[in-house]
């Protein structure tokens, strides 16, 4: 049997180290705060074992991991009815280019792109009473962690600076795709992207798309054929217009944050949650993807 | 010497009756409520003369028309820097799209796209003091008529539907290439676009660019280097990607707004302007285009 | 345990006489004559078990499924440097569309849009001594079948008709990302696509993708972490721009063609091959792909 | 009255020194060979007068120049039936660029980008009984020199290295928009490409488009209608994608090409050819723009 804690120590001994860690995001001050020396790995077994090394119990802003766990609500309440509005296919774009919105008639290409997220938050915010605590009270639920919350600075950073997601906005309800008021769904979808979450929480909170939709507590959220489907967007569209190349070294669905952090998980088996704050120029972090690149060429894990 | 009375009588009389008129745009409740049976035909010649036919004298909502007046307002405050901010080439795209904006970090592709014309209002947002009422002010200068005014149903309209436009100025934020808020650039601008002008007007506005920069009462606004180059742009970017089409078969730069409005000029000869709010699919005035087809052919006067 | 036969017998009856079968592919004569009716299933388990109904004995063209079996072979000559020049990103476009190519400096986006099948080919006509004949003994080989063949009419058919091939290789030259003449590159390509072949033979060349790289005759033609990527493209891009769709409807990595023929595979499971010659909108097999994801729902089969 | 010898003396002193002078297109052996310190220019009025300086009478390599020559021929035989398999808008991309052709299905944005003159070159192969003579005598009668001749060097350089070309004929062939071989059309279109006259010849040729169809011998080989929308076409589409930078600054239709030639004209006017082999990184010679430019600045004259 695999020994783990003996894969991510060297995985977290190789790396540690590296010369190269990317460049961490600054565009908004508490993103550029972020110690570049920051990492961590978390692994959580589903027999229930966890292994973890290094900086993986010290929060950091989820970002875009944020964007998998309100498609699972979203998923939740409207099942298949979410997909007349959002669509399933990889961009092969920058994760905030607009233009496939304009040649596509305001259907996102997928969940996970910034246009795509948004229309889900507008789901969430139809759907909810109040959005932002329901939402954080869902978080916490399946994180088992009441303590988890929105980091208010950063949401409020994110929505001094997010001329982007108002085009992309604006944008969706040009073509009558978003049913709230443009600045009501942005202030929802900024405070999900600021949730501050550990590596532990992470792997937490996903553990359900790992265990057929059963979340830690055992209480099962979406049903299996909904957690294939997530998982199934997260493999073909969850790191950009990186996607591919992340399938092909790692072959694990996963999601990335610009926060630093890296979600990736083999069903029936485990989540691996890795933050390093340094990014490629893709927008992913650069230490994190050769992490996991490293753990499924030695435990030789992947879905392929 | 041609009898432009004449001709301009027998287009009228050619297509007064056409079958088809195209469609009113009906994006803002204002403008639905068009006659799609008006028609006007107004010419004004360099020597002074002045010819006009049918509804020549209803005021009527300019929208994009208005965007060669800001932009003739801008160049003589920047002169050629304005070209730092927006480039002078054809886009090949309908006029609200954005992508290539993406493509082009953030410079529009000519300041007669919705993008452009929002780069332009910036420019004047930032130089005039009162830029609503001195922008009203130029037009009624060059016009030569202080009974001009926005129409503020249509400016409260543009701004409750416009989301495309504040898209498009979100994304030139994002890019660095707006200076002011956004609300502040767009109430211009949605303002400036909802100037209501009957054909003559136009005509008295448009005057300089068929003279040398001298305007009605002979103040010098532009220089004939600004003309000339206003004029250009008029001919290779004025008709949105019908702009080839216009040139091809009309010959003359010119000027479409969705209020119906066409103006059409040849330097140091005339301007003409006509008015039918029947739109052709791509947004520009369907009978005014033949009208000015039937003009060039039957006057011979075009600039190729 | 599952009981494929009657899993594919159930699927087999449900769409048999399914009023909608889709296009028959009619730009060759000869894929033009397949009789829409034909359908047969195979499903090969790793345990050495078969399972069969309808036409799975009736060869038919295999067309774009080749491209996977010519990559794995020019990836055993190459390994890692084959991605020096063909990509592994999602295309997001049609299989024959060239945009992309232009707009990444003659690097198509994956190997199995037909710009990159072409690279691949490329490849294959430098590597082998006699490009057809070599790669028509490997088909066999892995196959365990000396009986396969190219249709010639068909392989002649694409050449008089395959001027988007022909742009696309000349493409590719153009950018230096071709080292053999365009037509002994194209020629080897048409043979290849018209490789004749029935749903078991298919079922026993795609065998080593789901069994690490060991086929039928136990010899490893391509490693375990070879074969891992192979299987990422397939489901990252097996299916145009519906590749996303089969990720998430089906789950399974896979690979269609115009003949009608689809293959997708389990990891350490089973390999299963469709064929019904009528064509959804996007290409593939409309009948296949729905055999497929009933398939996948009713196993609950799935990497996912 | 302008004193025209005295403006290009002046031009061509001020330029001939230039130290940037851009690059030689290379990608032709025939062509790297030519010196960069090669200028010309020829002016020939509508009054009859002709003034030139430098290297005016030593012939180079017409290129793209001759796109107009073919379209005015092909006109002739077609008159606005060509409007149908090739449109008239600017492309908004470089002149070797496929993508639109493929959003627009096989119709070139217009006749003077490569794959438009393809279409204008297979028409001319359908209407001419000895192609490429017949369009030869054509282009030596309307420049009154019998001594014009295709360069077949070039003409066989280009068939060696122009893939781009097959690729455009490929495509067009593929949307079914050419009638004849691939080979036979670009066997002649590359010879017209390949036509070697000097800035006096180039001035007699384009005589007819300042001169309302009447050639030098004054012969009508187009109507004015004709001339008037190949001029419209020259002003927007002339410059690949500087076309909107030449209309800006110089004001003129013209045509430039890669062999570093440049011809414009005023309607009723004149025309004016220059010729420097240095190119900008647009394609169009560098000091050819800049002669002209200053050339419109110092005369004043221009269509706008």
């Amino acid at each position: 049997m695999t020994d783990f804690q003996n894969v991510i120590n060297t995985i977290y001994n190789n790396l540690k180290s590296a010369t190269d860690k990317g460049i961490v995001a600054d565009y908004i001050p508490e993103l550029a705060k972020q110690k570049k020396e920051s990492f961590g790995i978390y692994l959580k077994h589903i027999n229930g074992n966890n292994y973890h090394v290094g900086d993986w119990d010290k929060p950091f802003s989820i970002q875009s991991i944020s964007k998998v766990l309100a498609l699972s609500k979203a998923i939740a309440f409207e099942d298949k009815k979410i997909w007349e509005r959002v669509d399933v296919e990889p961009s092969g774009d920058p994760f905030n280019h607009l233009s496939l919105l304009e040649h596509e008639n305001g259907i996102p290409r997928n969940p996970l792109i910034n246009a795509g997220a948004i229309v889900v938050a507008d789901i969430l915010v139809s759907r909810l009473n109040n959005p932002k605590q329901d939402f954080l009270n869902y978080v916490r639920d399946i994180s088992g962690d009441q303590t988890i919350n929105y980091n208010l600075k950063v949401a409020k950073s994110e929505k001094l600076t997010g001329y982007n997601n108002y085009a992309a906005a604006n944008l969706l309800k040009a073509y009558n795709n978003l049913n709230n008021d443009v600045e009501v769904v942005l202030d929802f979808y900024f405070h999900q992207c600021a949730l501050e979450m550990n590596c532990s929480q992470i792997a937490n909170a996903f553990y359900m798309f790992s265990n057929r939709g059963k979340c830690i507590n055992n209480v099962a959220h979406i049903t299996l054929s909904q957690v294939k489907r997530i998982n199934a967007i997260m493999l073909t569209c969850g790191f950009y217009d990186e996607a591919g190349e992340f399938a092909f070294e790692v072959g694990l669905p996963g999601k990335s944050g610009v926060g630093g952090g890296i979600v990736a998980l083999l069903p029936d088996d485990f989540v691996i949650v890795t933050w390093s704050p340094g990014l490629n120029p893709k927008g992913n972090s650069l230490i994190g993807m050769q992490a996991l690149e490293q753990f499924t060429t030695k435990t030789n894990r992947s879905i392929f």
